[in-house]
């Protein structure tokens, strides 16, 4: 993409109204746009980076053999008086009324109707086990949406659910969860810790949130500091084997790890004193085993082997899709703006044109974006008349991972300028080894 | 996929609720269950074709050099007071209030929010041209919906707006899209005719409409015959060429093509009588130029090369993406079912195996899908233990172009079936042939 042609409208003032930095930096970065309160545009490059953690969410749940659908974002209130959360829900749940005065609402969660769909088409054990998912946007009446993002009204979400015969089967469902949503958070450069939670309103006694360290994280933690050592890494798993699932939730559970909701001072005054931390994190996905307790209420049953018809064992287990562009953000920047990780970056790389309108210099510009997109890969370049500085700072703003900066002095000696935004080390190179560097760099990531 | 981990959740009957054949077939299929009046899951085959449409909406907008971007669901009112559109939208609008008893609404189309956004961050004209568009889900409170996802009342729509700072510009920008519509349809492997039409409440002169001629179009259609004859094919366009974009407007739209809406009974009359043609439309899309009628009413003003700020030129654009999936349907099914165009088949080829279970023919099988794994494309690999004649009406009524039937006799051969669910049209070969043959159609459609 060339900047010229681009829709970045970067702010140079800090918007008074943003608490905290990744809600700074999202709206200077010309990322989102408030439409309302708790409700924003995502702009061009908000919007990239948003596509770009689904696109990581729906390949990690396709790789556990979870399948994708999509339900709509209005439900009938109909469905949620059957399971009895149409009246328990509070103020949060947006009811909304139909010009033919029927109850509607705007759906913060999907268990109602994932259940319905399950007992409409499902009947025997042979289809089981399944577990769908969709990426839809939900809405919670928050009294005070603030943090952007991170605490908005309309937010985007993945939200799967399993169905299972057993409560052994359905176990499993919850800890493959688990191992995916490991991997599926190392992928966008986060390191989430599973920590035991409570379930509030889905219900259950099996529950885990994912939480990332962050100073301005909203729920107190309390963990082992041994749990921070631990990686998913490339490791291959067999998602359909029992064992390794179990294995895994066990390394990364079986450590002392709560958020103040469900911490307990006698269990982790045990931890030897050295390794005792207390911090701050952002929630940015959960957990669910919650058993019948949906399949009962509305009948979601299945014949069994022994041609028994029994409720079936469900889980429930979400990701914030777009809360995590907020989260990430805050675990990765700077004084100068955002560092995206490689795995979720919008561009690839910035081409930085010291000299716009000087014919060498252009020309090597493009010359660069034309090998850069040869190989797949998506650069942004700064082709405005502008000057140095300011488009540093942009790029510098803006996050990617990696620049090159192009003048006609470097060019006499036959070098661009390859930068990391994360270090802010430079190197001299000759551009067609910046090219094979940053494409390198970006094979290893993929 | 393998069937048996799929969730493909067909019907024997053909539901009475059904009208026209690709709400039966869309149901029947099992892609869509009714959540309420007019509101649809997406199950797993529907969602995977949504996503192709969508997939090749981006991918050509992209080419004309259009920018993504995502604006919510909810509005708030006061923007479409300002426009004034607020209280002269009738009772299609969805209106709700939040906690706070603001007035929001579902959004049915965005001038007044994209106006806002241009406004709040665009002064120049140095930054125009700009197209920006987003594919959202909308609402549209329609009294009576039916016929499944063509009349539905929460759907998926592309929504483009483009500003420019010249009436001339602006009108590039409309021929532009006419340009990439053309393109978008004809690789979902639609004919869609442009056709004079109606503003309606967007408002403006310019407007033409694109419909997919079938029998079971809500609109009636009057054309010259000789209109059926263009094709946009694989031409390549300049974009931001005006010459060359006005060529293909004029080329598609000088011979005689209204809807009921704005026919001319006299007009029509000088076409050739044997080419005078009256049929039926499906409505999938609309163009439009209004000018300044937003800009004006909402202050989204640039700065001219003169130092005058003016208001900006725009048009919007639409394409409804839920809805083509019923259109294609409509457009390509027979008795058996539906008939999915390559360019948005939800899998490429099925996989029939006739005797799972046997050892030869279930490696055979899983041969062949490894085979097209490997070349890029996605089987759905028909591996449950059910009769050849359920195997084979399930591949019919889901509409996969391509099948690959595998059994002990054909085997002891060296051979598979290749079938075209178009044609009918069977022939025998040896797998690997049946492969290449398969990555030849896609290679050339792709």
């Amino acid at each position: 993409m060339r900047l010229s042609r681009y829709f970045l409208p970067v702010l140079k003032e800090t918007p008074s109204e943003a608490q905290i930095v990744s809600h700074r930096l999202m709206l200077r970065a010309g990322m989102i746009k408030q439409a309302s309160a708790g409700i924003y545009s995502w702009l061009p490059l908000g919007y990239k980076i948003l596509r770009k953690i689904e696109a990581i969410v729906h390949e990690e749940q396709g790789r556990a053999g979870h399948i994708p659908m999509l339900m709509p974002t209005l439900q009938s209130a109909d469905l949620w008086r059957e399971s009895g959360r149409y009246d328990a829900y509070g103020p949060e749940m947006l009811r909304i009324r139909d010009r033919h005065e029927r109850d509607m609402l705007f759906g913060p969660t999907n268990e109602e109707m994932i259940t319905d769909i399950f007992r409409c088409h499902v009947s025997s054990y042979r289809d089981l086990p399944m577990t769908l998912y969709h990426i839809q946007w939900k809405f919670r009446d928050e009294r005070r949406p603030r943090f952007g993002v991170m605490r908005g009204r309309e937010f985007l979400m993945k939200d799967g659910y399993n169905f299972d015969l057993t409560r052994e089967d359905a176990l499993h469902a919850y800890n493959r969860h688990l191992v995916s949503y490991l991997r599926t958070y190392e992928r966008m450069g986060l390191q989430a810790i599973p920590m035991r939670a409570d379930s509030g309103p889905i219900g259950g006694d099996d529950t885990h949130e994912f939480l990332v360290l962050a100073e301005t994280g909203e729920s107190e933690v309390f963990y082992d500091s041994e749990i921070t050592d631990l990686k998913f890494g490339d490791r291959k798993i067999d998602y359909d084997s029992h064992d390794e699932c179990r294995a895994v939730l066990e390394e990364f559970t079986s450590r002392y790890a709560r958020t103040d909701e469900t911490h307990d001072p006698e269990l982790f005054a045990k931890v030897p004193e050295d390794r005792q931390r207390q911090a701050r994190g952002i929630e940015v996905g959960q957990i669910f085993y919650f058993g019948t307790k949906y399949s009962e209420a509305m009948g979601a049953n299945v014949v069994d082997p022994d041609g028994n018809r029994v409720p079936v064992h469900m889980g429930s287990h979400g990701i914030g899709v777009s809360r995590l562009v907020g989260a990430i953000i805050e675990a990765s920047h700077d004084d100068k703006g955002i560092i995206w990780p490689e795995g979720v970056t919008p561009f690839h790389a910035g081409i930085v044109n010291l000299k716009q309108g000087d014919e060498e210099a252009d020309a090597a510009c493009q010359a660069l974006y034309d090998s850069l997109v040869t190989m797949g890969l998506e650069p942004l370049y700064d082709d405005r008349d502008e000057r140095a500085g300011a488009k540093f700072a942009t790029m510098d703003l803006i996050g990617l991972p990696w620049r090159i900066t192009v003048g006609p002095r470097g060019l006499k000696n036959g070098v661009v300028e390859l930068t990391c935004r994360r270090t802010g080390e430079s190197e001299e190179m000759p551009p067609e080894q910046a090219v094979t560097r940053i494409g390198q760099i970006y094979a290893r990531k993929v």
